[in-house]
């Protein structure tokens, strides 16, 4: 296919390039067809979830300048769905004059946590109290003013596939040490619960907020999402609004900002993690917003006008099918949908592994208990085949009502 | 890529091959994205509407036995964005064991209107009256009993792109036949307006009705279209759903099937047209109802059980966006989406040519005359550079309200 041919022959549509091909280049994928333009997505090999869906698909390395900057050729702006690609090759783009959102500065603040953490105390955004830390004497000082357990964290990466480690005494932190890794020493916060904002801003400085949801979790997973968040007053709510807002014109973030809090039992949030991409705490914008968090991603890296974030139903929940030991999800669809006429399911063509996120599934409704009954009845089915509803980890407001 | 290869690791995903990549399969490869199928189209050409988002396009002639069957052989399931398949291919694919929705035998009725019209007939369904005519003295003769104008239709496809011409006297008809086509005479009725129903119907049996919508026309070609059809009582809408059900079980169609009808001054309903595919008509499913017509279509022939076709808001008005003179759709979004944060507007990616449509604007909201403004100016703009509002054709309901 002669791409720049038919280009011309539809006037100008515009080339998003998104670095990755995972679920969420995927379903960025589909919001890209209704706005008309092109999307083309960097995958590390063919096959991989966005790969499966997207029409351009280019295979490299995303660690590799000139795969990059190969990539980045064709594409009138480059944009991400993770997070991993390292600065001098963000810096590479940048410097040969492409148009890179988020930009390589805002990004470095979600790939080094020390920064972000640093950057935020000098903005008086509200977070856990920090420090970096070089050896167990550091770790012994910060926890006589924390106690323990202190929390340890990579400043970047981390090893065995983990960046987080709740240590609950000096031997487990020493333990953590030895990997001689640069960590910071976290406080460790009796959190009631997990709330998250999401939103978005573009070049021309306009921003838009969704609606605060909580993010319900297992074993450091977020496998539900409560939209909106139960039991947060509208005044709690649109501060949290603008405090994602004012966080993505202070780090000067283009796309999508999602900033994970901790809510404490007094109600203050502290800011958790950042992520600069569409997330999971979104995926219920696809049907439950007027504007997904998709296309929202794509008009803001675009300076397109941003798109209404309100919701399409009093209540959405999505949550995350896992996967269990049975390679067939699309055998167990039938059952789902016979069983819930106005469940919507995505699923993203992901080999199944246990534990992995392989797809999810969305309700909408007025009543949070059976909207989320379904939801996570859903999700649990396809993840097990089982009837049975999930274990709901159990949450400050969400797993009472 | 190894289309097999991703196949097998990534657990069952059927194939569904789309015949035709005009916007229709473009639409319908963003539904398969979330219902994590594989989606294949096959295209005139490379570049079309769809071939320009599909990960999976093939490029071959419909008409040609040996590409359909070298199209369909990986396909689980094929189905169409298009009537014009002729019926010895459909059934040379139907012979070759291949799973075709809708049936070659169901694709029969849209492709002979005289076939049509006189199952109709038996079935006892209203329409026009209607007589097959070879020779002028038929067609005066029709007309002693209807008056002039006497309306000739082609029985099959036409010509100067045309199939239906109303002939105010002997000589307009004596024009048409000198074509040498099979015609048919149809009782010229002079409507109120038009309405539409779509439904679904799986192989298992399972239908689904979309609220009944008017479809506001413009020079014979679909313009506007209001969701819910406005002034229609419940127990008219019910009615009219129950006669699509129970056409699309008569006809054994298996997939969507749009029923055109004429709503005369007594409020008797006529059916004009049928359409066995996703239609001009439920383009407003994609944002205003619960499931898309794209995704109902791929559920039906996939034999998933049927999603709600409930509205996610009281109103929805879908405008299309018919091709003006500047080519540059895109540039004129930004103006489009600045105005009205709550628009979604569709561009199907084909080359702009005066009338043609290129894109749909869809508008959801409580008051009929706002959301109507709303979708008309939008698409009206994008076509025109316009602020003007488009001219809105007169109805008998809708264009009063």
């Amino acid at each position: 296919m002669n791409h720049q041919q038919t280009l011309e022959s539809s006037g100008r549509q515009p080339v998003v390039g998104m670095v990755g091909a995972g679920q969420l280049a995927r379903m960025t994928a589909a919001a890209a067809i209704g706005l008309g333009i092109r999307f083309r997505v960097l995958a590390g090999a063919p096959g991989e979830s966005a790969a499966q869906v997207a029409a351009d698909t280019v295979v490299g390395d995303y660690r590799s300048d000139g795969d990059l900057l190969a990539f980045a050729a064709g594409c009138d702006v480059i944009t991400f769905d993770h997070e991993h690609v390292p600065q001098p090759q963000l810096r590479a783009l940048e410097q040969a004059g492409r148009v890179v959102w988020p930009s390589a500065a805002a990004l470095g603040f979600t790939q080094d946590k020390l920064a972000m953490r640093e950057r935020l105390t000098e903005l008086g955004v509200p977070c856990p109290r920090f420090e970096p830390v070089t050896s167990l004497a550091d770790v012994a000082a910060f926890a006589e003013h924390t106690g323990w357990p202190v929390v340890l964290k990579a400043v970047s990466g981390g090893y065995d596939g983990r960046g987080v480690w709740v240590c609950g005494d000096s031997a487990a932190a020493a333990e953590v040490l030895s990997h001689r890794l640069p960590v910071l020493a976290e406080e460790y916060v009796p959190f009631e619960r997990e709330l998250a904002i999401l939103v978005a801003r573009s070049p021309s400085g306009h921003g838009a907020a969704y609606p605060v949801v909580e993010s319900v979790q297992r074993d450091g997973i977020c496998v539900q999402v409560l939209a909106p968040a139960p039991g947060v007053s509208a005044e709690a709510a649109v501060q949290a609004q603008r405090l994602g807002l004012e966080l993505a014109r202070d780090l000067d973030v283009i796309g999508l900002l999602a900033v994970e809090l901790f809510e404490t039992r007094n109600g203050e949030l502290l800011v958790n993690e950042l992520a600069m991409r569409p997330h999971n705490t979104g995926h219920w914008t696809i049907e439950g917003a007027r504007t997904s968090q998709f296309e929202q991603h794509l008009r803001a890296v675009l300076n397109l006008p941003l798109g209404s974030p309100a919701m399409v139903a009093p209540v959405a929940v999505m949550a995350n099918v896992l996967g269990g030991t049975d390679p067939d999800l699309y055998g167990k669809l039938n059952h789902v949908l016979a069983a819930d006429t106005g469940l919507k399911v995505q699923l993203y063509g992901k080999p199944v592994r246990p534990g992995r996120k392989v797809g999810h599934v969305t309700a909408l409704g007025s009543d949070l208990p059976t909207v989320r009954d379904r939801a996570v009845r859903a999700a649990n089915y396809l993840a097990t085949g089982s009837e049975e509803p999930a274990a709901q980890p159990a949450t400050a407001l969400g797993g009472r009502q």
